[in-house]
């Protein structure tokens, strides 16, 4: 480890209220040595970088400004907040940040008052702040909502919903849009380009100048302050005619890394009468660390690496992620298939689509952080003879769930949705984890839902995906690295609805559905030196179900165990309702003496950790499947179980 | 039935290709044909009536002038398609809109070539029209998407993503905003301020002023035809700013219901190289029919009504609306809690939310057709101590389904969601049936679902909702009205997680959750006329489960049946997981011979028809669960159905 930086006036600031006794002088040392801390924290633990060192600044003047926690400040998606977290009474575990039992990577209510929403997703804050400002307008008491949003959470549909619906708030609602001129990619669109011209096309005004714009705004008297000329910023006031048309005073942009532009700014909105306001910061992403003002992602997120080099810890090789394994499928298959695209909101490289844009670049479609118009999209290509993968992570294609439900399952177009971070995601956390579509998409009618054991698997599933022209179909994998099969070079149109058998036993079936395969496997393992002979089906599918496989090993085995990385209502739910339904499981022993269990994630919000240790937590390792099938084999007719032997 | 209209030249047109060998001066004739022949048709079906005759002109000029269905034509929400169905080979069917097997009252793929996509839910139109835009880009061949998308739905952040992307397709995207100001209800917000300023601001325009600035937009030599003056409209081009920021050319506002103008300016687009363009048509809800255009509400729904005195049939009294009941007792229960606040997104009267705004206009927000913000601005409103309700018909809270799990539930902040529209819901068919959110929803850690069985049991429900601090809460209940039960003035704060016995037996147990529960009872009584003692309980949550009561009767009954008015993976698939968790439906005789069957709704999109005939097809009205009880009772050791005796 390396010496820790010296950092003698953040030394004596442990909360805002501490900060706020600081001369404004002093908070460009302070700034500094809050950069310094963080890089040096992350360097140890990993995880968001570069966001967090673009407001190092912003943060500061924030918190010297504004009351909080009285005043609410709601980070959008929340991973630029580790400067926050340790201006506000968290600095002695930053060094725990994302690790089991530590702080999250992100805002959370149960860690801080200092932290009134959490976040994660992004372009939720402007709702949450109108939210906090309109509660407390209603009960007479103070506190403004305060929303830092960056430009590429801007794309997203939920932030301008909650631009529409600003106005009510009056001065109590504050938006700052964090201009990076980044999302975790480079960011697309229309509203990209808008605020890429609005920077471009403005200057610097005088102050005086700034001053009378800025007062003829918003009303001289609070802004009287202005004609201090020396206290206060050299700053830009143009444009923001778009937000101005949705009712928002629009102050900027000004340069979010000059603490003399940015108190004086704050300042002048906190006393303000007048609002909404909209104010418009420019910085840099990774600003102030070399290593990462150079790097083209910025150092978005990292592992840990070296604070003198900047020098990663490279991952030890190993079999290739799950992501990368389909992007370079899916490439390999365009390269055959005219009609196939991609489409991913904003993660390029986390869906793979990055791999298949390079090859097929005029196929490739990156919307922005907007789930719900690159859904619908899609089943607009689809209906239209193309055979578009909608390449969303499983917890953002919630976000789309609607046009899931009403654009594609309705109308049974053909889109084919690569679902990745199934399961639980390490350390992101329950935010990140994708824990419910099975369940939310095995309930649709027409709905294709299949699940990959491992990186094989998902590649055969690429391409039955792109062969199925039926209907919509979904494929779910899990986050990092495959198990380290080979990947055939010729691929398998797996046929619809039937499962696998992967071991053949007697007494005890294991219906898995997902990566916990291999855990299936150590587990049949264990219950075969315990001399119960165990048949392993790898599922495939949740829906349609195998209901022939299912049938058979019911009627064939003592104890059924289905195991899956999801919450209630998935593969475990679709299998009891169908033995129910056929009187599989009717206790008048038809099915000769039949026990069924289903083992699935609990139903709590797991906490970030080692993803084992999660799954260790939820239950789904090959341990606690070797006890539920023991627990199940010693459960009696009085329906307790008996002392072990 | 009043005699038909008389329609010379719209009994000429069965196609768009008909109506393109009319001259362009017998457009006006065959508009007022149209529109007089879809007054008499809606007369007789009742429905949507304000949006389409609002439509008629542009409906005949798009056909006209665009090379439908080359072209493809999305309608968003589709409510306004009538006219357009009378247009594209429908007519003969016209007086069957919204009935059983008759046409659907939105588009529909299935329907007809010249519906390439369906709609009934808001703002997907821009998404969907650019992706067959772009479908067909990639693939070399003819054909523009063409979105047509009122002020209202414009509101809705989809379609604001959407147009954030839209620059790629060129001039194969044109989107038609329909501004008639309002959506069901008057639009609210920004954005519709800003389209008000734009059309009140703006002044006629001469034509040779009109046609300069169109050219300097789009070029000159597709406009050059503008200089034949006498063909071409006498229009508007002013603002749209916001539009052209985001990339597109603006045109517009022009009369929507003046054909002079509205032909040449499509004309122009359709030959134009440039785009992607918007045309801001400004059109009259109801417009030509005076009871439609002086009704507050543009006739937006109607019942079957009188075409001369436009008088509407009188629904016979009645219980009142569940909607209703939810509305007028949260306002009751307002009057003593300042907390308690609603929030709905433009459904006010769907929703029962205009009864509360009435007492309470303080405490109501309606944000637009913006369901992701309302949901996450209601978090925003618990976070900070309000009792906020957020009211969303079941099938529409899937667009904010990922905010209920990562603002709401992951947090675990007390947002009451009360989900009206729950189950099957008649003439609007599968697109506004709620089907999924008892799945959806009860998979979810920290979530309360509850669903009504009765109209007091939705009063006691949101009495129970605003009491409950813990945590998020949901409670769902169906379109209609209630079964005529009376509303206690003192209303009970139910136990979280525990039902009720509503009838004693012994021999079979229904256990149904929410309005099946009257169908329940009658099959109990026919089960007890066969002999078979019957145990009803109405279950009321289906989340967290009352696992005693369900242990209870698992134990003591022989065959125990779930009812429910949702898809798989609901209760039924929650009281199999616990019963098999415990053993209970272990085939070793230990609950004796239990036999557990669920009954829930069938996986496929029921269209339209009468509600009770849509259970019947469902299978979830008294005598299907009379036979479902039977059939478990007959089911033999063997696992095959003995025959009936």
């Amino acid at each position: 480890m390396t010496t820790r930086p010296e950092t003698p006036l953040l030394d004596t600031v442990d909360t805002p209220a501490d900060l706020r006794k600081l001369e404004k002088s002093q908070l460009r040392q302070l700034s500094d040595e809050l950069r310094a801390e963080m890089i040096d924290a992350v360097g140890t633990t990993g995880g968001h970088l570069g966001s967090g060192l673009g407001v190092v600044e912003l943060t500061a003047a924030i918190h010297y400004v504004f009351d909080t926690p009285t005043d609410k400040l709601v980070w959008d998606v929340g991973h630029q907040c580790y400067p926050h977290k340790i201006l506000t009474g968290r600095r002695d575990r930053i060094r725990t940040l994302r690790q089991g039992g530590g702080l999250s990577g992100f805002t959370k209510r149960a860690e801080s008052e200092y932290d009134p929403f959490g976040a994660a997703h992004s372009s939720t804050s402007i709702s949450a702040a109108l939210g906090f400002a309109m509660a407390n307008k209603m009960q007479g008491r103070p506190g403004r909502g305060i929303a830092v949003i960056g430009d590429g959470a801007m794309s997203a549909g939920m932030a301008y919903e909650a631009m529409n619906n600003a106005e009510q708030a009056g001065n109590r609602l504050v938006v700052i849009l964090n201009d990076n001129d980044m999302s975790i990619a480079l960011p697309v669109g229309g509203l990209s380009a808008y605020l890429a011209r609005m920077v471009s096309s403005s200057e610097y005004l005088g102050l005086r100048s700034m001053a009378s714009k800025i007062a003829r705004k918003m009303g001289r008297r609070v802004w009287g302050g202005l004609e201090k000329a020396e206290e206060y910023a050299r700053g830009m006031v143009t444009g923001g005619t778009m937000f101005e048309e949705l009712g928002f005073y629009y102050v900027g942009p000004i340069d979010g890394h000059n603490l003399d532009h940015l108190i004086p700014v704050l300042e002048n909105v906190r006393d303000s009468e007048q609002g909404p306001v909209l104010i418009h910061v420019v910085t840099q992403k990774g600003k102030g660390y070399a290593p990462a003002e150079n790097s083209a992602d910025k150092y978005h997120g990292v592992a840990k690496f070296d604070v003198v080099t900047g020098e990663q810890k490279k991952s030890s090789g190993g079999p290739p992620a799950y992501q990368n394994v389909f992007g370079e499928t899916l490439a390999k298959l365009a390269n055959d298939d005219p009609r196939i695209c991609a489409i991913t909101a904003a993660m390029p490289s986390g869906t793979g689509v990055d791999k298949f844009a390079k090859a097929h670049p005029d196929k490739a479609f990156d919307v922005g952080i907007a789930e719900q118009h690159g859904v619908t999209f899609a089943a607009g290509l689809a209906a239209e003879g193309m055979r578009p993968f909608a390449a969303i992570y499983s917890t953002f294609l919630q976000r789309a769930y609607d046009q899931v439900v009403h654009d594609v399952a309705i109308q049974n177009l053909p889109v084919r949705f690569a679902i990745d971070r199934a399961g639980l995601v390490g350390a992101d956390g329950c935010t990140h984890a994708g824990s419910f579509d099975i369940t939310y998409l095995a309930t649709l009618p027409n709905m294709v839902v299949m699940a990959a054991a491992d990186e094989a698997e998902l590649a055969h599933m690429t391409y039955t995906a792109a062969e199925y022209d039926d209907g919509p179909i979904a494929f779910r994998y899990p986050r990092g690295a495959g198990v380290g099969v080979e990947i055939p070079e010729k691929l398998e149109k797996l046929e619809i609805g039937k499962g696998r058998i992967v071991r053949e036993g007697t007494k005890v079936a294991i219906l898995s559905l997902g990566a916990r395969l291999e855990e299936a496997k150590k587990a049949a393992d264990q219950l075969e030196a315990k001399g119960l002979s165990t048949t392993v089906a790898d599922m495939r599918f949740a829906k349609p179900l195998d209901t022939a496989l299912i049938e058979k090993l019911m009627r064939s085995h003592e104890v059924v165990v289905t195991v899956e990385e999801g919450a209630i209502g998935g593969l475990g739910a679709h299998v009891l309702t169908f033995a129910s339904d056929e009187g599989l499981t009717d206790a008048d022993g038809s099915a000769g003496g039949l026990k069924v269990r289903t083992m699935r994630l609990p139903d709590i919000f797991q906490d970030q950790d080692d993803p084992a240790k999660q799954y260790d937590e939820a239950g789904l390792n090959a341990p606690q499947i070797v006890d539920t099938v023991l627990g199940a084999l010693r459960h009696n007719s009085a329906g307790v179980e008996e002392a072990r032997a």
